[in-house]
């Protein structure tokens, strides 16, 4: 089943990734439906990675917590189920990567702790509602990642750079471009940075740590955005005994939609 | 020393207080500088604290969180000491108010979690700011707060009603009250509700539950704003062994600006 035969509402689609009928990059899925990354900790370690997240909200803006010995993500989408509706997972042990799975089946235990965090697909559909293109999805290819010199605030074990994605933006839409973003904080929100990369520490433009290289033209400025790689990132390098991400592009669709978390 | 005769700077403010030199209801103090409501509970129930108020913004709005072993909140006042620079201090033991002290040199354990909430000082300047009276101020008492029916979401062992605050509000003067104050969600941002009480369970708005009760005019409606007693009342009804709070009226002030947590 292609993206594009898929049925519109999110409960049905994870009823279908749930089921194994469908799995795939959940970009363009269930328009106008919130979706999120997700990291999973053990309990030891979820006071101090929600702290981490409330003391960094660009990188880390949390959507919900789902507590210990729960699996139901009750605010965002009651009903489903966090260890089989994601249509993909990464098992990370002591900072490696063991595993990808397709279910979180022989990997729960009782002690773990979900934590789910927007992500930059709801500020990117307010960006092309008001004539805003952007070049990652243009091109097809996922949007460029940049470790920078920007600090996060530690909290416990958890601290590191943030990671920002890039979009090159023409000139005359930048302002544009901050005033529909400062719309999100739950998904980011407004840039963290305009123009020269070296000045957040980006040596070289084209070469992102993560996703794929886009072109800057003639006129344009490259804009960036605090990334939700950042909590992954600095939650990885503290090397808990076990982590459980999506994998990259396979996200938890919510049955929240992006206008419930647009400030005003 | 009178309120009038204190310095401006927040820091300079806080050595009296911790000095012993002066000690006061600090509405009024350091203007424009960020006050916060204090709460301090063991370890064992912060990460449910921290939940609770991830869960429920509006009456919860952090500022900050010292963790467990730490005095100094280093990112909103750095030099300061939590347990010397807040003018008053209730102990509560078991939910029940046990003592109200001065510093908390004899109180003081590593395993305390201090929580610092937005308060509404910084959104009413807001309104002051743009002609928008506010009656309470006018009559020199407190704002009226309420326990309404609207429920928070509960966390672990906290969970109860919302309580807000309430201010006339004349009704050519109410949508700029939402604008001004929707700027603010760091503390406690937009109303809840705009007129009548009885829609939030509030039976006679002559006899608010806390603070005083201030005359509704003519031309006026009731606008209601979630309130940080909440969490303090939420946090004494789970009768945690140890929870510390600032005494009423008695604000930690910081070195933020209120214009620091403007959205935009």
């Amino acid at each position: 089943m292609g993206t594009t035969e898929l049925p519109n509402s999110p409960a049905e689609v994870r009823g279908l990734i749930r089921t194994g009928q469908w799995r795939g990059v959940t970009a363009g899925v269930a328009p106008r439906y919130v979706q999120a990354n997700l990291a999973i900790l053990p309990q030891a370690l979820a006071f101090d990675f929600l702290l981490f997240c409330q003391r960094n909200p660009r990188p880390c803006p949390l959507l919900e917590v789902i507590e210990a010995g729960q699996v139901e993500p009750a605010l965002t989408a009651p009903g489903a189920d966090i260890r089989t509706d994601v249509p993909g997972y990464r098992i990370y042990e002591n900072g490696e990567l063991t595993a990808e799975v397709l279910t979180l089946a022989e990997h729960w235990r009782d002690d773990l702790v979900s934590f789910l965090l927007g992500c930059s697909f709801s500020f990117e559909s307010a960006m092309t509602d008001v004539g805003i293109p952007l070049r990652h999805q243009e091109m097809g290819c996922n949007v460029p990642m940049y470790i920078t010199n920007i600090p996060t605030i530690p909290a416990g074990t958890f601290s590191g750079p943030m990671v920002v994605s890039m979009r090159p933006i023409k000139r005359d839409q930048i302002v544009r471009a901050v005033q529909v973003t400062s719309r999100f904080p739950a998904t980011h929100g407004a840039p963290v940075h305009i123009g020269d990369p070296a000045a957040i520490g980006i040596k070289d433009i084209s070469r992102p740590d993560f996703g794929d290289p886009v072109e800057i033209r003639s006129g344009e400025e490259p804009v960036f955005w605090a990334c939700g790689v950042t909590p992954q990132a600095v939650a990885i390098s503290s090397k808990p005994s076990l982590m459980i991400t999506h994998a990259p592009g396979h996200m938890f669709i919510t049955d929240q939609r992006d206008a419930d978390y647009a400030v005003f």
